[in-house]
C-alpha cells in the first residue's frame, strides 16, 4: 500500500527540456521543483475551498458567477499541468495508470463533464478528491520513511485487527438484534438493521442520541454495551501500540553499526569499541 | 475459553465416505472442504441478510412472500447440513453438546418453532444467532494463532480488568446517586438507577444527551465524571498493552536462534554465552 | 493509598471466643470466614438494591412499606454486625477511626437519622455508600497484589498526569471564553462557566449535544477543539501504559532467582544454569 | 517549546534590594518567594472567578458592582507586580518580550483599555488569559523535568502525528462531501463544510446529535466513519506509547550503576563486560 504512495521513478529519457521538466514537475530536490510544489499545493488547496464554497446555497447564490470562473481557471491549469506530466514521463501509460495518474485526472474531468450533464451535483462533489493530490508533498518534506514505518507496524498488526473488527461486527449484529426485541419500534427501534446502526454509534462511544433505549432492560443491555466499547477500546490500541514498540526497538538497533571480534566472533559491542568486552583481543 | 471456539478432533473410524464427508464438512485441508466452507459462510451471510431485512416494515408489507420463502429454503438447508454433521461425526452427543453443535441446532428451529408459536417476533431475532457459525471461518484462514495470542494477553490481564471495573461500577454508582440528589426527578434524573445509568452514559465518553445535568452543581460533578470517565480509560488500555508487549515480546524470543551444545545437546543458551549452561563445556 | 485498602491487623490478645469472633468476621482464611464474607455480601448488595428501588417512585408508592420494613431488617443486621467488629478487636478507636470503620458507621445512620429528620432525601441517598463496604472482598479472592499493582503504576506517574490534568483545565478555560465570545448567549453559550462545562463535555469526547456551536466560526474552533481532546488522550495512555510495563518488567526480573559465580560474580544467570556462562565454572 | 515555559534567568547584577526583590518575586527558593508565590496563585485564580462570574447575567446585575471594584483591585494588584518584576529585572525589554512578560501584560491591559473603550465584551474575555500565569507555579513544585519528559516525547513522534493528524483531514473532507452528496440539505446536511463538521464530531468520538444521517445509506457510511474514528484512535496512542516507553527506558538506564575501569577510568560498559572496551584492561 506504502509504494502506492509513492510516485514510481519514471524520468525520460529524452531531451534535455524533458529530463528538466521531469524535475521540476515530479522532484523536489531543484529550488524551480521546490517553487512548483508549493504553487501546486496552494492551487489546490484553493481549488477545494472553491468547491466547498460552492456547497453553501448563500454564497453561490450571490457569488456563484465568481467561483464558476474560478472553478474554470483552476480546471483549466490542472489540465494544463496533466498534459505537461504526460509529456516529460518516459511511459506515458506506466503514470496514466497510476495512483497519482487518476486523481489528477479526476481533478479536471467533472468540470468537462458538466457542461454535458449540467447541474450534477454529484460531479460537484467528486471535485473534493483533489484534495488526495496533496499527498504528493510528503515527498517534498521528506515524510516518507515515517509514514512507511507507521504502514509497517499497521501491517504486522493486520491479522489481529480483522479478527478484533470481526468479533465487534458479531457483537453489534446481536447486540442491535436484542435492542430492536426489547425496545421495539415504539421506541425509534424501528428495524434490525437500524438497531446495528444504533448499537455501532454506543459501542464505538459516539452516542449521537437520535436513538435512545427508554425501557429498564433496554438501558441495562445498553449500559452493558457501552462498558464493552470503552473496554475494548484497549484491545486495537494494545495490538497497534506493542507492534509499534517493536518496530521503533529495530529500527534503533539497525542503526547501532555492528562491530564482530575475531578472535571469539562476539559481535554484540559498542560502537565506540576499540576492545572486545568479551576476550578482551582487540577489534576494528 | 480459546478452546470453546476450536472445534474439536471427532473423526469418525466408521467406513471411508463418513472420513470423506467429515473432511469436506469439517476440515479446511482439501479444495471440496475449503469449497463447502465459502458457500456455507455464502449461505449464513444471506440468511442473516433475509431476518434483517424481515424486521423492516416497508419490506415485510411487499416482499413478505419472498422473504417467507427464503427463510424456509436455508432452515431446510442449514438442517441437512446439521444431520450430515451428525452423521459423520464418531461422538454424536460430544458434537450436539459442544459449542458449534448448540449453534447450528439454534440456527435451524426457531423457523420450525415458528408453526407451533406463529408470530412470535422473538424467534424471528434469535435467528440473528446464525452469525455465530461463521466464527468457523477462522477455521479457514488460519487466524486462530493470532487469536489465541489475543486471549493468551487478555486472559493475563484478567484479574487487573475485574478489579478495574468492580472500581468503575462503585463509582458509577456513587456518582449516579449523588446526581439524582442533586438534579433530582425534575431534570429527568427520575431513580437513582436512571442516574446509575446516565453516569454510566458519561464515564464511557458515549454522551447520549437525553438526560443532561442542568443546575450549575449537578454541571460541576458531571465535568468530575467526564474527566475522570477520560483519563481512566487510559487504566485498561495500559494493562492490555503491557501484558500484549510482553506476549508479542516472548513470542519473538522463541523464533530467535539457538545456540547447541555439541556435549550435551541442550539448545536454551543466551545469545552471549561462551560455555554451556548446563555441562560447562565449551560452546560455539 | 493502597495502604487505607487494606484493613491493618487489629488481632484481640483477650480470650478465645474474642479470638474466633475475631477470625470469622475480618479474615477469609477459615470456611466460617469465607461464608461470612459472602452472607455479608449478599447482605450489602440486597441493601443497596432496597435503597435503589425507593428511589422510583412508581415502586415506592406501591410497595414502600415492605421497602421500609427491609431497610430496617438490613439496618439492624448491619448495627449487630458493628457492635460485634468492636467488641472483636484490640483498639477500638483504630478500628472506629479507619478507613472501613467509618464506612460501617455511614452504613447505618441513615436509617436511625431518618426517625429524627423524617422524609430527608439527602440520607436515603447517603445510604448508598454501603457499596464501598463490597472492597473489603478483594482480601477475600486475594486480589489485593494485582491492585497494589495498578497503584503502584498509578502512583509513578502521578505528577506526570497532573501536569496533564492541569492543561487541560487551562485549555478548557480558555476554549470554554472563546467560545462564550463568539456563540454567546443566544446559541445556548449563557456565561463562561456554562462554556466552560461545554469544552468540557467536547475535550472528553461525551458530546451530550444539549449546547452545541451554531456560526461557523464557533464550529470551527469546535472541530479543533475535538481533534485536540481526540488526540491528547494518548498522552494520559502512554504515561500509564508506559509505566505499568516498567512495572510488570521488574516484576517479572523479580521472580528469576538470581545465581552468582564464585569465579567470575557474574549474576545474570538463568534459573537452571549449572554452570556460569561468562567463565565455564561450576555455580551452586 | 519548552525553552518559552522555563523563565530566563534574569538576574539583576544592581544594588542589593534589587536582588532581595529578584529573589522574592522571580524565585522559589526562599521562605519569602514561596510565600509571594503562593499568595500570586490566590490573586490569579480569584480574578479569573471573578472575570467568570461577571459573565453570569444574573450575577452582574445583581452584584455587578462588587465585581467592578474587586476587578480594578486586581488590575492594580497586578500592575503594581508587573512594574516591580519591570523593576528588579537585569533587562528589561528581555523580560518584557518574553512568553510571560507579554502575559503578564495581558493580564492588566484589558481592564485599562475599557475605559477608552466602554462595553467591550471581548476585553472582558481576553482577562481570562490571566490563567495562563499560573504555569509559573510548575517551577514551585519543581515538576518542570516531568513536563520536560513529556514534551520530549510529544516531539519525538511529531513528525508521525502529523502525518496521523494530515491523513485524517483528508479523510474527514472526503467523508464529508459523500455524506453532504448521499443526505442533502433536507436532513441538515446544508453544505460541505458542515458536513465536514459532523464528520470531525463523527469521527472523533463526540457525537452531539445536532446533525444526524437519516437515509440507510447515510447510516452505513457513517457507521464506516464511527468504527474509523474509533480504530486509528490507536494510531496516535501507539505513537505516543511507544516514544514515551524508550524516554522512559533511557532516562532508567542512566541511573544504572556504572563500571569503571581502573586504567582508562572510561565508565560506559555494559553490564556484563569483563574487559574495558576503550583499552582493553580487564575491568571487576
Amino acid at each position: 500500500m506504502v509504494a502506492l504512495l509513492i510516485e514510481k521513478e519514471n524520468r525520460p529519457a529524452g531531451p534535455e527540456w524533458k529530463k528538466w521538466l521531469y524535475n521540476v514537475i515530479f522532484e523536489a530536490d531543484t529550488k524551480a521543483g521546490k517553487y512548483f510544489d508549493l504553487l501546486l499545493i496552494l492551487c489546490i488547496v484553493l481549488s477545494v475551498i472553491v468547491v466547498m464554497l460552492d456547497s453553501i446555497s448563500s454564497i453561490r447564490n450571490f457569488h456563484g458567477n465568481i467561483l464558476h470562473r474560478l472553478e474554470w481557471f483552476f480546471t483549466i491549469l490542472f489540465t494544463i499541468e496533466y498534459l505537461l506530466r504526460l509529456i516529460c514521463v518516459r511511459s506515458k501509460i506506466a503514470y496514466a495508470g497510476s495512483l497519482y495518474g487518476i486523481v489528477d485526472l479526476i481533478a479536471i474531468i467533472p468540470t468537462y463533464m458538466s457542461l454535458i450533464l449540467p447541474g450534477s451535483q454529484f460531479l460537484l462533489v467528486v471535485r473534493v478528491l483533489r484534495v488526495l493530490r496533496i499527498f504528493r508533498i510528503l515527498k517534498l518534506i521528506q515524510y516518507i520513511s515515517e509514514a512507511e514505518l507507521l504502514i509497517k507496524a499497521l501491517n504486522a498488526s493486520r491479522r489481529k485487527i480483522i479478527i478484533f473488527m470481526f468479533t465487534v461486527l458479531t457483537m453489534v449484529i446481536i447486540m442491535g438484534s436484542l435492542m430492536y426485541l426489547i425496545e421495539g419500534e415504539k421506541h425509534g427501534f424501528n428495524s434490525i438493521p437500524e438497531s446495528i446502526y444504533w448499537a455501532i454509534v454506543t459501542i464505538t462511544t459516539v452516542g449521537f442520541g437520535d436513538i435512545v433505549p427508554q425501557t429498564p432492560l433496554g438501558r441495562a443491555l445498553a449500559s452493558f454495551v457501552m462498558i464493552l466499547g470503552y473496554s475494548i477500546i484497549a484491545v486495537p490500541t494494545g495490538i497497534v501500540t506493542s507492534e509499534m514498540a517493536i518496530v521503533s526497538m529495530e529500527e534503533r538497533k539497525k542503526k547501532r553499526k555492528r562491530l564482530i571480534c575475531s578472535n571469539c566472533s562476539q559481535d554484540e559491542h559498542d560502537e565506540d569499541a576499540f576492545f572486545c568486552k568479551y576476550c578482551g583481543d582487540r577489534i576494528q
